[in-house]
């Protein structure tokens, strides 16, 4: 891409030649591209008085030039040969070890039909499952040109005027330099807590699965009498595990110490993906015990090594597998610019919530029934939702995954397409996120069509639907400590609408406008509804609420509390 | 560029191969990579009970693949090379074409040193002036490649929810649907007696200066006496009628019949512009007419028609030249795009001036020596002073030019360059406005640089500033009724500073964050306090002003005002 794109400016300086004939060409003012010209033709830059000898000179130059660009495309040819030559060998390589599934399979005994759609129902997903590749990730690319560097660089702009306004309001309020992030501290408070909730978290879920698997791969092996009654046991007892152990008790933890939100999200969003770490590995894993009980090719069932499942519970998938394509070295320097982007986002968006948000929502008498001021609320909270929109994608989704997979070698790269591109829903949904869709999809979408031999498809999606946004919402309720389902409606009402009329046939640049702006209008809801309620929550605190009133969203009563207090 | 991109995204498609062992695979939820390959593979996807065909059949396919893949190379080097071929061919003729100077000239009789030293004084700049070649302008080209087209669309969403929110803003205030753009209506009164001013100005710049400089060249032929005297005669007469007619004269009719503001920019820019065109016809033409009347090589000196100076008039150029690089058609299309764009962006900048500007100075009480809320004035003006800038550039510098250049048949599209990436402010100012760059260059920098015999160049960069910022303060002081030398300052000041400690030598991304920097917070800082000075000029009218208090900013003054009225 760079080179591309240097081709394209280099042509650009071509195509203005200056002549060499004037030697006090002046160039200081106009530019690298006369310089570089200058550079190259400064050397023979000479009138002599003799206008044959000019001639000749003239025309050996031109010799020059051709013999020259005759030369470049040559070497350019072979360059381009040797590289496409390369391309498509290693292409028809990797599309030849792509394909092992069918070869060993065709060695093996013919089965009956019956036997095959038995051996179906078992069949781990591997062949149609997702297909792990080495590749970058897009953002890594596109930052290789630099007009898409630049974006990067005008946030940074912005971030670093943030900075410098909020130091000198700052400066002229308290009299000295002050540089204190009571929000970040607020928001990550109780940290020993969540480290050590996280630890325990993550070792039960280390141990659990792995030892109820390994148990349960013994009872398949033919000396025990009852297979089915112990994978009933087992499944019942790690279906327990998950909802209690995994489900239940962090959550607990969380409410119990009334964490606050951004260690309550640490908390949360670790749990939801170690369920779904824990769900993946042990449904790749006993289709293949289940295949080896009815085959018995080799004297034991392929059990992974604990090693495997560890590397899986931190890479940056949540697909199962003994192997990951992995890269030959870690590159610490790349692994130390995305943590220290992470960290940049985090002061961004503190920035963005001290400077856009608080100000605007801390002193708003709270109106929700007065249309005027909720059109104004919500367009005024475009800004700042789509600032915390970005910095979540880049910051979670390109720079702290790419971190993890930077350190475990992992080759993979692709946690998100194009979505900025996306001219449906149905295709922001599915580039947005690609971690956690290839999930969704491959365990819950087709798992569903798979159980209900494809009979309801619309209904699995909106299955798919239905779970994604209630795990959505559920994060956000106990982070904020409130229940009030606006992302969840937003995702359910306008979210699953979008997905039926912006469907993948619209492809026009229309769609993409429209997507934008039902994704700026949305930011603008969540940002002005979710900051409006967690003020009424601070405003009016219940004293001995109801599981009515606690469902109730605070800041549709708070206004007539206030009201009330006002008429006072 | 589409191409390139293309290829990006379909080599990405290319990376997850589907095995089509599975016809039963789903790809409702998967996207368009899986539904090509679906498409491609549907055909042959069955299962033979006999394993021998099967490794039969993929072996076959493989090598069905490896043919395909064999001949779409060959094909793709085939058609390579023939492009590079034509490009190559091309690029040795245009460079051949394009030194035509060097040959006549070595084919005239020898001159001697003094001889030729002397007639460098008279050579037309042509062969080290501005060399005019086909291209496209740069937006033009990187809105093909999808991202970047993104990227305007994300401001046709916002322009969206601007004029959604201030409907439904004034449909409640007002209980019905309004449509009225009073600030439009405002900033454009009194079109008619614009339109007359412009045609007035427009015919006498086409009728003078070219009048002027036929009866001058007529002088030069040897018949007449005096020629000097007539130069320095008819010399000062055109110098007169640039002062008096294209300088004061609309100046005049502008402030005496107090145009708006947006009517205002129309005359006075126009006038700067037929300024500059006027000066560069006769600044190209005066020297072949010397040449000429040294040479005596033809019978009567080349004059331009008329026709030619009325096409340069409304080309989009500054450097007048007998001949451009024309398009073989008028794409009709294309103009009413660029037009439609134009409109747009005019209703995009009264949206921002309507709901970013107008509800944040209406209503400050003026507090120009409270630092706390200059600080959170000038950044709450970012986004406004961004906003502007880059419609502004995307109007002006883009989408009108190219109108006109698109009606015109001009084939040089490189308005700009590209700004947004430089890394110093010196080519900052080269990128930013290619066309009146070129003129400040080789009009006034080059023959500063001429006339003093190159003895001082910083002197002339500094004049060369100096004459920017001028004219630019002048427009805004007669467009906004104010004298407020903000601008001014900020060129003066930081401008020159940056130029020189932000030169060409600084390369790398801090230099283009830095450069982002300063520009916002320019904006800002120019966008604050204009705006204030305008509410300023509104509040504290001066009834018998001298001219000290005229050339006094009132927002300093009218701060006080206002706290002696707040004391009363």
């Amino acid at each position: 891409m760079e080179g591309e794109d240097d081709t394209v400016l280099r042509s650009r300086c071509r195509a203005i030649p200056k002549l060499p004939t004037f030697p006090d060409l002046d160039s200081s003012l106009d530019g690298d591209c006369d310089q570089e010209q200058h550079q190259q033709g400064g050397g023979d830059n000479h009138i002599t008085s003799n206008g044959k000898i000019e001639v000749e000179h003239v025309i050996s130059k031109k010799l020059q030039l051709k013999r020259k660009a005759e030369f470049l495309k040559s070497d350019l040819m072979r360059q381009f040969d040797s590289q496409v030559n390369d391309f498509m060998d290693s292409l028809i390589e990797e599309s030849a070890s792509l394909e092992p599934a069918p070869v060993p399979a065709v060695f093996s005994p013919p089965l009956s039909d019956k036997e095959r759609s038995k051996l179906r129902h078992f069949r781990p997903p591997h062949g149609q499952g997702k297909q792990f590749v080495s590749r970058r990730s897009l953002l890594d690319e596109l930052f290789e040109v630099n007009h898409i560097r630049t974006i990067y660089h005008m946030f940074i702009a912005l971030l670093i005027l943030f900075i410098l306004s909020t130091l000198v309001v700052d400066f002229i309020d308290e009299g000295r330099l002050v540089l204190h992030f009571d929000l970040l501290v607020y928001a990550f408070g109780q940290l020993p807590l969540v480290v050590c909730t996280w630890i325990c978290m993550f070792l039960s879920v280390l141990l659990v699965p792995y030892t109820l698997f390994h148990l349960w791969s013994q009872t398949q092996s033919g000396s025990n009498r009852h297979p089915k009654l112990c994978s009933l046991l087992f499944g019942s007892v790690f279906l327990l595990y998950q909802a209690l152990g995994v489900g239940f008790l962090p959550t607990y933890v969380v409410v119990t110490n009334s964490f606050p939100p951004a260690s309550c999200f640490i908390i949360i969003l670790e749990q939801v993906r170690l369920m779904m770490k824990a769900h993946s590995f042990v449904r790749e894993n006993v289709p293949r015990v289940l295949t080896w009980a009815k085959d018995k090719t080799s004297p034991s069932p392929v059990v992974p090594q604990v090693s495997q499942y560890l590397y899986f519970l931190f890479a940056p998938t949540l697909i199962y597998r003994d192997k990951y394509p992995r890269n030959p070295v870690i590159r610490w320097g790349y692994v130390a610019t995305k943590l220290l982007q992470v960290l940049g986002c985090m002061f961004y968006a503190y920035y963005v919530f001290v400077r856009l948000c608080i100000p605007q929502f801390h002193s708003i008498s709270l109106q929700l029934f007065d249309l005027r001021a909720m059109v104004l609320c919500v367009f005024n909270s475009i800004l700042p939702g789509v600032l915390v929109l970005f910095l979540g994608f880049f910051a979670f989704l390109h720079c702290w995954l790419n971190a993890f997979a930077e350190m475990l070698r992992f080759a993979d790269r692709m946690f998100y397409k194009d979505w900025w591109n996306s001219t449906s829903f149905a295709n922001y949904y599915r580039t947005w996120n690609v971690v956690v869709h290839d999930w969704l999809y491959y365990y819950v979408y087709r798992d569903l069509l798979w159980m209900s031999q494809k009979r309801c498809r619309p209904a699995a999606m909106l299955f798919v639907f239905t779970v994604s946004a209630v795990v959505h919402e559920y994060i956000l309720a106990v982070c904020f400590g409130f229940f009030y389902p606006v992302l969840f409606c937003l995702f359910m009402c306008f979210g699953m609408m979008f997905n039926f009329i912006l469907h993948d046939q619209r492809k026009g640049p229309i769609w993409n406008i429209i997507m934008w702006t039902s994704l700026f209008l949305g930011q603008g809801v969540i940002i002005c509804l979710y900051s409006q309620e967690w003020y009424a929550q601070r405003y009016c605190p219940l004293k001995e609420p109801s599981f009515l009133e606690l469902m109730k969203p605070r800041s549709w009563s708070c206004q007539k509390l206030m009201s009330d207090s006002d008429r006072l």
